[in-house]
């Protein structure tokens, strides 16, 4: 459902470029988000329920938007649960305390099948409405390589294959781009750069097991990559966690 | 939700090659899925629901999945109404009485944005879930090439990307591929096909403005096409219109 969102929220002049921003409520989608206003963006945030363990990051994607002054915050209802297939969306049980050198090699067992072309699938769809060309995406390929759709041969794989896709680019009014502004950063850099812009990191959620009050575990392998990248930058995460 | 099917479905045996069919219950969607059970696939067969004004098609899409003995038919929900944009989706007016001759020209206002990116998506979800290498879409460039997502050079864009996205993509074990039996064939040599292969036409459903019980206008865009194509085959249309 639209949500109406904020007063800090830019006016969505016909002049101003908007933007499809992919939220989850996590770090990198939050600094994503500050970055595409501060590259001046009338921001539209999606984000999808799509048969996660828990609702901590959905809430955490709405606050993210509001204090960050997007114009709409749509969740998207999707049910991934019947494909089956990974541990986010199964009873699978979350890998705990896994060295952080090797979540780089190989695939997870957290990923879900096709999720960014998915998600990428619905912003398109957005952006088309909306008559905007540009949509932002916080995929990383140096911190967690093991997911094949983060990878930059795909995001312009994606491109090219949206702008054969849609009205706009079949009449040649719009050339569709995808934003990856984080994909050659570490998390340190993410880090360091959200707080530039202002992003309240105690609002978003990286925890892919929190505790009934929504707090992170601390273990899973996007808490330690979470925690290690603070710790780069030297600040302590100001996100709550179980004691 | 998953619906077993069918007494004539081959049996799942590991050694059959499992293949995703978009179905809509149309006419050229149910002649896809069987050329996919023609070349000896296990069909998997998947439609959605997505805020269409009726379920007609969806009770056709699975009466067509039972008579042509696939395996599974599963309805994913998503919602792209929460997007706005199309008459399919929207309280907009469906044309009707448009000359045959013109639908060809521009793009209609029965277009849905990013749908068959959309559809194509989850059929990569589910194809990687069910280790499947192969994806059936029934679209179409003759008699219908208003869609700019229904054109061969679109479809080879998903494709190439579809490689990229996938684990089995990036370890090599398997070479995606969107198959578009219908692509380059008149809608008269689609329904010569269909009968040929035992489709029963009289379960699909092509109208965009149904009645109440379901029968067909006679006078949209698709009902025309329809109608057209029967009339070229020189057979009546054994689904039911409105008197």
């Amino acid at each position: 459902m639209p949500i109406p969102i904020s007063p800090t929220a830019p006016p969505d002049a016909v002049d101003t470029r908007r933007a499809v921003v992919l939220l989850s409520g996590g770090l990198d989608s939050s600094t994503t988000l500050a970055i595409a206003r501060h590259e001046g963006f009338a921001a539209y945030a999606l984000s999808f329920r799509y048969g996660q363990r828990h609702q901590f990051e959905l809430e955490a994607a709405a606050k993210i938007a509001h204090q960050l002054g997007a114009i709409r915050h749509v969740i998207a209802d999707i049910d991934l649960r019947q494909f089956g297939g990974s541990a986010l969306t199964d009873d699978i049980e979350v890998p705990k305390d896994r060295p952080v050198e090797d979540l780089a090699g190989g695939i997870p067992i957290t990923y879900v099948p096709a999720r960014n072309t998915i998600f990428l699938s619905f912003a398109l769809a957005w952006a088309e409405v909306l008559e905007a060309a540009d949509i932002f995406i916080g995929v990383n390929a140096i911190d967690y390589s093991g997911y094949p759709d983060c990878r930059p041969e795909y995001i312009e794989a994606f491109q090219r294959m949206a702008n054969l896709a849609t009205r706009a680019g079949v009449e040649g009014r719009t050339r569709l781009q995808i934003h990856t502004p984080l994909i050659n950063l570490t998390k340190a850099q993410i880090i360091a750069r959200g707080l530039e812009l202002g992003v309240d990191f105690s609002l978003t959620h990286s925890c892919y097991d929190p505790d009934a009050r929504g707090r992170a575990c601390g273990h899973c392998d996007a808490c330690q990559l979470r925690l290690k990248g603070f710790a780069a930058v030297g600040i302590p995460d100001p996100a709550p966690y179980q004691p």
